[in-house]
């Protein structure tokens, strides 16, 4: 009974999300299907991430147990032919019984992308967020350092999101530009439901000039989601990498 | 009675090509009756290069007339108010009314993208040829070498074409590794049919070893098309920019 760790790539558009749901494709669920339609048994995928609608991937990590042996480019290859070109497994290993790619996962890293231009780009309107004002990308890495470090994100986390805790570790947390694609590159221990985008939205914010860097600090200390800026759209957030201690 | 040069970018993959066409949706067809019902009369748009199916553009360049006085920054608002985001009119300008997209240009650039990895990737499946197997860099561009200069590219024109002269100039052909994405880039004073897409064949048949480099100078001196390799997909090829002159 071989248990299987393998990195995916998708472009979220056409997703209800990552997590099965009743209506609607969700890449657990044709995962699931052609992993039962390899097996001839039902098969559990456990995702690291729990990608929202329209959010896409390069780097998610899912974890499952097949109960008959089999090699892991054979899984690669077979589930592929299996899945729409929308998503793609680029790799798999054989791993202990016990690997679970969500509770194993050490740290996870975002990005998220701004397509900051006059005019939307045809290849970016499903990929990046277009703003097309001038964006202050001094101001914007002013306000996203106050995100690093240990902090209670309660501020930053999706209404009615009410988890244990809400206390996580962010080690990194970057602006980047590139022409006219701006990124927010941010990895941490953990994220809360629409946290990064709740980051981006703030980020935002300071970079128009609306608010000024130090309120990204004072928005972290209220733990109040009211004082947070708007959750930037999905379909500019990417999973980039999932990192898992030894193996 | 203005006449206007404007830049456009646009996802060529629903599209027949750039040229209007009896049936299906052209680039040049959505523009002409986006600026029709703009100016309440039919307008003629000229377009520098005329991409085929699946052919995509960062800085297409075009031209038209129109019979009413209307600033440049108006026409690019509206005529993007009248087209699908697939395609955006990216600035405009006022130019001589001798002004010709098409006959004016001076030189264009294009770009092939490969994806070259062992697997496909869901952002690049439409933007990107995929090949799996290793390409040998340095012999792609000792291959590319030989295309630089003034040459008759009659080895390299889709079949049936046949202008009145296919001798043409090529400043520069330059193969570029970024990760998995292996680019072309090649600019010259023109380009036949297909001749990009013929290029890049050839080119990978030497990054796969089929060929040796010394292979493209006997494929060009042939003048022969049953000489050169197999012509590269559509959907990697991208117009990025058309150079002029002083207008």
């Amino acid at each position: 009974m071989p248990t299987f760790k393998i990195t995916l790539a998708y472009d979220g558009t056409g997703f209800v999300g990552w997590q099965r749901q009743a209506a609607g494709a969700s890449v657990q669920g044709l995962l699931e299907q052609a992993l039962a339609d390899l097996a001839g048994a039902r098969v559990t995928v456990a995702g690291a991430g729990r990608t929202d609608a329209g959010v896409h991937a390069l780097g998610q990590v899912a974890s499952f147990s097949l109960e008959n042996p089999i090699a892991a480019s054979v899984v690669v290859r077979a589930v592929n032919a299996r899945l729409p070109q929308t998503v793609r497994v680029l790799s798999a290993d054989v791993v202990p019984e016990s690997f679970h790619a969500r509770f194993a996962a050490r740290a996870k890293a975002y990005r998220y992308r701004i397509w900051n231009a006059a005019v939307a780009s045809p290849f970016e309107r499903q990929y990046a967020w277009h703003l097309s004002g001038p964006l202050a990308i001094g101001r914007m890495q002013a306000a996203a350092d106050a995100l690093v470090g240990r902090h209670d994100f309660a501020a930053l986390q999706a209404a009615g999101g009410s988890p244990s805790s809400s206390e996580r570790t962010v080690d990194v947390a970057k602006i980047g530009v590139d022409g006219s694609l701006v990124t927010f590159d941010v990895v941490g221990d953990g994220f809360l439901r629409h946290m990064v985008r709740a980051m981006a939205g703030c980020l935002v914010e300071v970079g128009r000039r609306r608010r000024e860097p130090e309120w990204m600090r004072e928005v972290l200390a209220s733990r109040d989601r009211g004082r947070a800026g708007p959750t930037a759209p999905a379909h500019g957030l990417f999973l980039i990498r999932v990192d898992y201690g030894p193996i």
